[in-house]
Formats: structure tokens, C-alpha cells, sequence
């Protein structure tokens, strides 16, 4: 587990779902197919993209099968995201990742009752990895989305107290750059950072990161390996080129409103057509918003980008 | 269900737990007992103060269940907290809530993924309306827990778009009392305002509030009663006397900090000394932390006031 | 100034301004003599609703000055908001309303460097308070507008180690009404409240607060009385039937902006047609816009209500 | 002014003051000299940095006045700060600027009252445009420390409507690179930024970046040219190594409090011993205070690195 690393792009994945709500695992073949093509080489099912908080404990042990079912061998890695607000679920989740040889899990912390400190976030994370011990466990830090103003690293000093024996990284959804640029000093090799707030991918290469979780990798794995390529040649403009086409699409997900459900409208329209609608309290796209998301994306070239 | 209405105090049940983590079901009868020693008219089960967010969706049915039956009779109203982050939970717990014939539901939103619009929160809310149509349903306003940013003037407003057809009252867990006079005002009786935040109670009934749901209510039922019988009789020196004890004991559960375990502490000592550990991220005090509250509370001259 | 105590209604005064945007020091005499004919017994000039922050060091002693001048026997008390960004400018206009005679100062923190710390702020507080040692002090506390986040307990507990000579009471602008009656118990008559959040009055009142700092007392001071009275005579529903006139008219300072300039529009149709323009980044309202409000305040009674 | 541009590392300088807290214009010529030696080649006094919240009016203008004397021909570009919460304030100090033929304005917003719009804070910069309308002014866009929370892709829009005939730039404070890198694509060369959180120096540069501005170029300009240099010659190594000093030195910085003040004490052991105190309501460290930052200091090779 010491070697544990997730290298290059991973798919935070989106949960395909029926018209009528019910999760759509039958989708999931195809998905698979179009990832490989793309270079994707990891799989994260059940995180913020996957609607993971939305589904219920069942529907996320269903899911996670599937994954392992249909990908293991195309892909490098796949790391269930097993967080729930119950402590007992999260186990739950873990102890059935590890059943059906997951290659790790990756927890963010409750968001109803936020730990009130980072010993307590420890503990609950060690908790965690009780209940998964011969898995790899990724922290999910995510402070603009849980509202845990904890800095990376405070959490990784504060592991000397109360250490979690499989932590093995962290998916850093964040700007702090130089939070996140500390870790990497003080942590060294004890702990992977994956970087995952994909608009900003070229600041995450200045600082040295080889790992990258993210929504967009679902639809536009080609230009980002294209600009991963272009930065271990020490060639930024060719970097900043291709980031020029995320400057163009990630503000039409915000113009249509910035959501798990807009994100799954343009993955409709740009890779699996049987995606579905997302779960309330995330909205869902309308065939009068897909027409005119569509029509944007063709003015900014974008399909010709990620094909 | 027009005429629907909780009166005077509800206790936001804690939920008993056995050391090793275990919901406690058998410690739910003399629980209910002192409860109707002390003059509390309602429960709450499943809240913030029962850990609902920490529970997994078969644990809150079981305590719902037991609450039901143990109480029915004892008590005017059961109001089941059915709200949780996944919509397909939060309808299968109002569904069986109707099933075992309680009084009524109450719903937080999902805290993960935060509904960006009243809208969206009031979809979420007639959704789960419809998993459960014979039940009145409270919304459970928490602004600085859930993190949305609604007032819920906003959300009264909202209505006249997307209608929650069994919405009949609020439980207000805020200090925004400007706020929650409008709607007062707005609403008049199609909306029954339920004060929360049990450490400004006379501020809440000055605004003319007659039902309160609180933690507090667990051992300080007694208290609370006496306060509210001096306002009926327009004695607000006399309330002031009794809100005295609540400036006392309240910064003891901050000292120790101010969460749901240190709240589950004081119960152990004033009601329940079967009450059990809080589950993480919620903190357990340990014999000595107990130790100190307990003389802090007698210091105060606690225990008297409450019994 | 042990003793010094501030009872009944202050107005926090709009400062006048001309159409070029200089200040307008005549409009002031109409300006008191209305004030007094509203039961009005304190003036605040320079304060939030004065626009200080907005005016230059000389302007806010012009309008000290001014004040202190034209008011000085009818009203019982005159406190000058001195607080500034800068501790020097703070400390000029505080040894400026000590020239002048006024009878007391409140300092607000400053809000580009906030302290860092009960204790940094409790120090800039004390440098203050040496530039006009025979002036009682107020603190304003008013975490919402200046984002210092720390409870009015806390400061009160601070003082224990850096105390401020001349302090006597806090102008508490918050809807926080635990903090505020714990320091009114911990503080007895060594710190006088001052409560300034208007719309909450009947809220405050159950407190047992007797002194209100605020801008609708501008134009409403007859209204406030009659709820000050009201509660008085222990008759609550006489305070709630004054109060739905707030709970009618502050609707519309927010309809229109709910800002200082929309405040001053209302003042201009209802007391002091001279008042002018506010000051950038605060807004004007223009005729139209005024026309619309005037439409709105008769629908509601509230000329009829303030005269 | 179309062509006006900063070029690489701006000093955000100090103010130095007396014992006794008032400003020290002497210190100034020594100052200079040491960042002429250090490579700096802009000089921006009056911001954050130099405490200009902190300071009056007549001492902002004498500091512009010093360095404008002693400086101009060994320094590219004088940008003086002149936002302060008054807009009188703000236009007089613009005025003064043009006056002594400063290089450029920099404004931050008021933050007593924030303004509530793009369009308010657009107008206000207007007003300070037409005061000095030769000068070239950047915004100083610092979300994090004026609590706006306005990205600067929707100030950049708001422009259409309200135009700020001198805005050349924006000295941009913050970790938001997407929104940055927005705003380069759609302003291309109408708007310069300058990126002002010197800790994330490579991220920045990855986007693009080609002037700085920051307190710690006031000591660490040998090695931010090393990191420009190497960054110029596409050696991304290079750049993580240099960088790694500042991964070290920072954190000392934070050790002590993190503030103006304590990087002052910073300034006073690496470059200029006459700095003297921070004004309140930062704090200064006391000499048991700077001893022990020296000896952190030479742990870490900090001193043989910026000299």
C-alpha cells in the first residue's frame, strides 16, 4: 500500500439514470468503452459528480459493482467514494469496496454534523479505515463544498496524534495552492495529492502534480492529455493553448447554471446519451437548455476538441 | 390537516446509544417517562439532538417505531425528522413515518449538495410531500447548520410557484426574528412558526410564538413550562428569572463544547444515565469531563432548577 | 460616568447632503426640531446611518460640531460615532468630540485590518479611549457589517486582561440575543446595552434592554414610543400591534435596496425633504423611484402611523 | 495609457514608522536603495503592505511624495494605493498622485460599506477615475480581504454598462486562477493583471502572468527573479526549487500571526533595521519575538537565499 499511487486522469464519474430516477447500470457498458478511448486510466464512481450523495447506500453498493465489473482491466484504478454522513454507511460502503476488490476508497468528511476539529475528523476517518484495512483511503478535501475550514495542512499535522493506518492520499478540491504546496513538502511520499478542480490545471502542473480527478475528464480526457503531454515537454504555451477550450466551455456550465445537473446535460450531449436526469436537489436540464448548450458548444469548437 | 398544530414544548429526543455504538431501543421507555414528568407535550425524534445524520436509515425507523409505540398515548404529537441528504431516503423514511401513524414529518435539506434555489429546495420538499400526503410536514429552517442562505421569507414567497401540498409549519432554528415575523405575518395560520434555539426563548415570545422544539426540553421541561406560564400572565420579569438559569447552564455545554455529545453529557447527568456515547464526528465526554460539568452544574444550583 | 447611562430612543441622524454630494450643515436645525416633536432623546451623528465611514475627518467634525450646536439642551444625550479606519484619525475625532463637549463616543473597529484578536482589538479600543479619557465609550459591535467574528462575551471576558478606561456600553448591532443577555448578566451595570437592530425591537425588549440605537427612530420615533410604552405596561399585544407597522415598512427598505441610500430616500418622503443624495458605493434612489415608495408607505398607513 | 504595463516584481513597501508611531520618511532612501539592489523595479506604497488603511490622509501623501522623490529614475513604475473607505478621501489622494506625477493608481473598494453591485463599485471607480484622469488605474481586487465577493469576470462585464475610462489593470489578490485566467482570454491587452499572492508565485506563472506584486519582494527579490528566469526558460524544475524557499519561510511568517506586522518584524531582521512598528490594530512583535523568527530564519538558509 507504501506504492500506492493514482497517476494521469481520473474520471470522477457520473451515475447514468433512468427517466423515472431509478439509477441505469446497463449504462454503463458503453461509458466505459468511450472513457478508454478518451486515455482515461482510473474510475471514481460515487463522489460529487456521481450523485454519490444522493443516492442511497444500495444504489452506491450497485454502482460500485458495476464499475468493477465492467472496467477492471482498462483501466488502473478504481476508487470508490464511500463517504456518507453516517459513520455507519461510510463503513458500510467501505467494507463492501474492499469485498469487491476496489483499489481504493476515498471519504469526504459529513457535512450535516462537520467535525468540529481535525482530531475529530481523525477519528472518524480512522474509524473508516477500520472497516476497509487492506485499502488505500484518499481524504476528500473539499472546503468550499463542506464548509470544513480545516488547511490541508493542519489535517496532515495532525495526523502525529491520531494517525488513519491506510490514509494513502488526498483528492484536493481547492484553490489554496500553497496549502496544498506545503503537503507535498512535508508529506513527501506519505501522501499523493490528486488535483481536482480541473479549470485550473495548468497552476496544479506548476506545483508538481502528477494525479487528477475531475467531472470534465468524463467528456474531455483527449485535451487534457494533451496538456499533460505538453507540460512534461516544459512546453507552457502549448499548455495555455489547450487550456484556452476550458476557458471556453466550463463558463457554459456556469451560464446554465453550474450544477451536478448541468455537467450531466453537456455529458449528454457530448459523450453518453442515455446519461439521464440528476436527483433533486440537483436539476436537470430540459430539451430546450440541451439545444441551446448544444448550439454554444458548437460555436467554441468543442466537440472537435474532445474527439 | 388545515387545522394541524404543535403546542407548548417538544423535546428533540436524543437517540441512546450502547458503548459500542449501538442504537439503545430499551432506554427509550423511561426516557418517555421523565419526559412527561417534566411537562413536554411532543417529540421530536431523529433531529440534529437525535443524531438523525449520523444514523443509518434502518436505525431511524427502529427509533421512530419505538417512540411510536411507547408514547402514543403519553404524548400530543410525534413529529418524525425524516430528512436526509439522499431524496430516496428522506421519502422512504416519510412513507414509513406515515406507516406507523405518526403525527407529523419534519425535513432539513440535503447538505451536501445544497439546493442553489428555493425552488429547487421546494421540488426536494413536494417530493417528499408526496411520499407521505396524510402527513403534515415541517421544514426544518437552519440556516447556520445547513449553510443556505434563504430567508425564509424567501422561501414563503417561493410557494405561490412550486406549492408543498402537505407544508404546515416551519420548525425555526434561527435568530433572524425580524424574518420570522414576516412570515408570520405573510403566512398567518397556514404556517405554524416552531421556535429552535432554545437559549432565546423570551426574545422568541415576544414575537408571539406558542410552540418551541428544542434539546433542552430533554431535562429542562419544567423550567421552560414556568417561563412560558409567566409570559401568559404578561409577567416578564418572571420569565426573565427563569431564563436566568438558561444563561448559566448553556455556556457550561459551550465550555466543554457546545456540541450534540456534550449536550448527550448533560442528559446523562440531569435525566438518563443510559443515554451512551455520541457516534462520531460528534465527540463523547469522558468520566472526567463529566465529573467537571456535573459540579458546574451543581454550582449553579442546576439540578433544583430542573427538578 | 460610572452612572452615565443612555434610556429611550437615540437616532442614528442621516447626514444632509447637498445635490454636488458636499454635506449640507443647515438642513440640521429642521432636522432636530423634528426629532424632538418625536419623543426623540439622543442623537448618534456619524455612524453607519450617518454615512461616517464615507466622510472625510473634517466633514464628520463639521457635523459634530453642527449637532452639538443646534441640539444640545433638547436632547439628553449626544454621542459621537468616532470610530475610523485609522487609530489616528479615531483618535483625532475622539479628542474632537471632547473639545466640542459632546457627552459620549462609539467606536466601531476597523474594518480593512480587522484585529485579529479580542486582545488587538481590546488595544485599539484603550488607544482611543486615552485620546478622550473624560468621554464615556461605546463599542460598536456589529459582526455582520464588519466581519469580526468574535462574540460580545468574549470581548467582555478580554477586558479582564487589556482593559479600556472609559468603556461603558456596546451599541449591538446582531440579532444574537443569547450573547447579548449573557454579558448583560455577566456586566450588570458596569456595560450598558444598546440594542440596534430596530426591526427587532420587541425581541430586544423582552431582554430587558432600555436603551435603542437605530434609524428608523428618524422618522418613527412617535411609533417606537408607543412600543416602549406598550411593553412597559406589560401588554404585549399592544407592543405587536405597534410592531406590524415595522413589519410593514421595512419590507420596502429592502424592496428598494435595503441600503443606507434607500434608508435616506425613505427619509426624505417622511421627515426631511433637504436630506439629498448618499454617497457613493452607496446608491441615490432617483424620483422614480421615490414616487414608488411614496405609493408604497400610504398603501401601508405609514404616514399616518409615524405623525 | 493604452500601452501602459508593469513588468515584473512590484515591492508592496512598508511604511516605516518611528518608536512613537509616526511615519519615518528618512528610512526611505536606504529602502530604495536595497530593492534597486534586489532588482525590484516597481514600487507600490500605500497598500496593505504599507498599512495605508492604517494611516491618515496627509501621511499617505507624504509617503507618495518620499518615494516619488527619491525613486523615480531607478524604479520602472511608482503605482500608488489611494483607495480609502471615503470617496472624498480616495479622489484627493488620486489628485495628490497626479500631482507629484506618480506612474498609476491603484483603488481598492470601501470596505465599511461594500458597495452592492458591480455597478456601485463601477461608478465609484468612475468617480476616482475623473480626479485623476491622466493616471492609469488598476483595481485591487482582494475578495478575501474586502469580503466582496464579485468575481473579476463580472466586474470585467459590468464595464460594458459603466465604463472606467482610465482602468488599465487589476492587481488581483486571490486564489481563483480560473477566474483570472477569464478574465485574461476575454480582456486580452485592455487589462493588465497583476498577480499579488506571492505564494503561489508557479501557479501563476503557469497562467500566464508577467507582473507581480508583493510584501515579499521587498526581501526576496534576488530569488523571485530566479523563479521569473527560470520560469522564462520553460525550466519548470527550476521553479519548484526556488519556490521551495518560499514553502519554508512562510510558514514562519503565519508561526507568528500572519499579518502586516509580523511580516514587518520579517523586514526588519532580512533588510531594513529602522522599520519600526505596525500601527493598531496590528500588532508588532516584541524583540523576544524577532529573536526567535532570526533563529527560524537561519534554520532554513532563508538569509544566504535572498542575499
Amino acid at each position: 500500500m507504501q506504492n500506492f499511487k493514482v497517476k494521469g486522469f481520473t474520471a470522477a464519474v457520473f451515475t447514468p439514470m433512468k427517466e423515472n430516477g431509478d439509477i441505469n447500470l446497463e449504462a454503463i457498458d458503453q461509458y466505459a468503452t468511450q472513457l478508454v478511448a478518451d486515455g482515461v486510466r482510473n474510475i471514481f464512481p460515487c463522489g460529487t459528480t456521481g450523485e454519490g450523495a444522493s443516492l442511497t447506500v444500495n444504489e452506491r453498493k450497485q454502482i460500485a459493482e458495476k464499475w468493477l465489473q465492467v472496467c477492471n482491466k482498462r483501466f488502473d484504478v478504481i476508487m470508490v467514494h464511500v463517504g456518507a454522513d453516517s459513520l455507519r454507511d461510510t463503513q458500510n460502503l467501505a467494507s463492501h469496496a474492499a469485498d469487491i476488490e476496489a483499489d481504493a476508497i476515498c471519504v469526504v468528511s459529513p457535512t450535516f454534523f462537520k467535525p468540529q476539529s481535525v482530531d475529530l475528523l481523525l477519528q472518524y476517518l480512522r474509524e473508516v479505515s477500520t472497516a476497509a484495512p487492506s485499502l488505500p483511503l484518499y481524504y476528500y478535501h473539499n472546503p468550499g463544498h463542506t464548509g470544513l475550514n480545516f488547511s490541508l495542512e493542519s489535517i496532515w499535522e495532525g495526523l502525529k496524534k491520531t494517525p488513519v493506518p491506510t490514509l494513502r492520499g488526498v483528492k484536493f478540491t481547492n484553490s489554496n495552492f500553497y496549502d496544498m504546496a506545503r503537503v507535498q513538502k512535508l508529506a513527501g511520499d506519505k501522501l499523493q495529492i490528486l488535483y481536482s478542480t480541473d479549470e485550473q490545471l495548468p497552476s496544479a502542473l506548476a506545483m508538481g502534480i502528477e494525479g487528477f480527478v475531475g467531472s470534465t475528464y468524463n467528456y474531455a480526457g483527449k485535451g487534457a492529455n494533451r496538456m499533460l503531454e505538453a507540460y512534461k515537454k516544459g512546453d507552457m504555451k502549448a499548455v495555455q493553448k489547450e487550456y484556452a477550450m476550458y476557458l471556453s466551455f466550463i463558463p457554459l456550465l456556469f451560464k446554465y447554471g453550474g450544477n451536478v445537473g448541468v455537467n450531466k446535460g453537456l455529458m449528454k450531449l457530448a459523450r453518453l446519451s442515455k446519461i439521464g436526469p440528476a436527483r433533486l436537489p440537483n436539476p436537470t436540464l430540459d430539451d430546450k437548455q440541451l439545444q441551446s448548450m448544444d448550439e454554444d458548444l458548437k460555436k467554441i469548437g468543442f466537440y472537435e476538441w474532445i474527439n
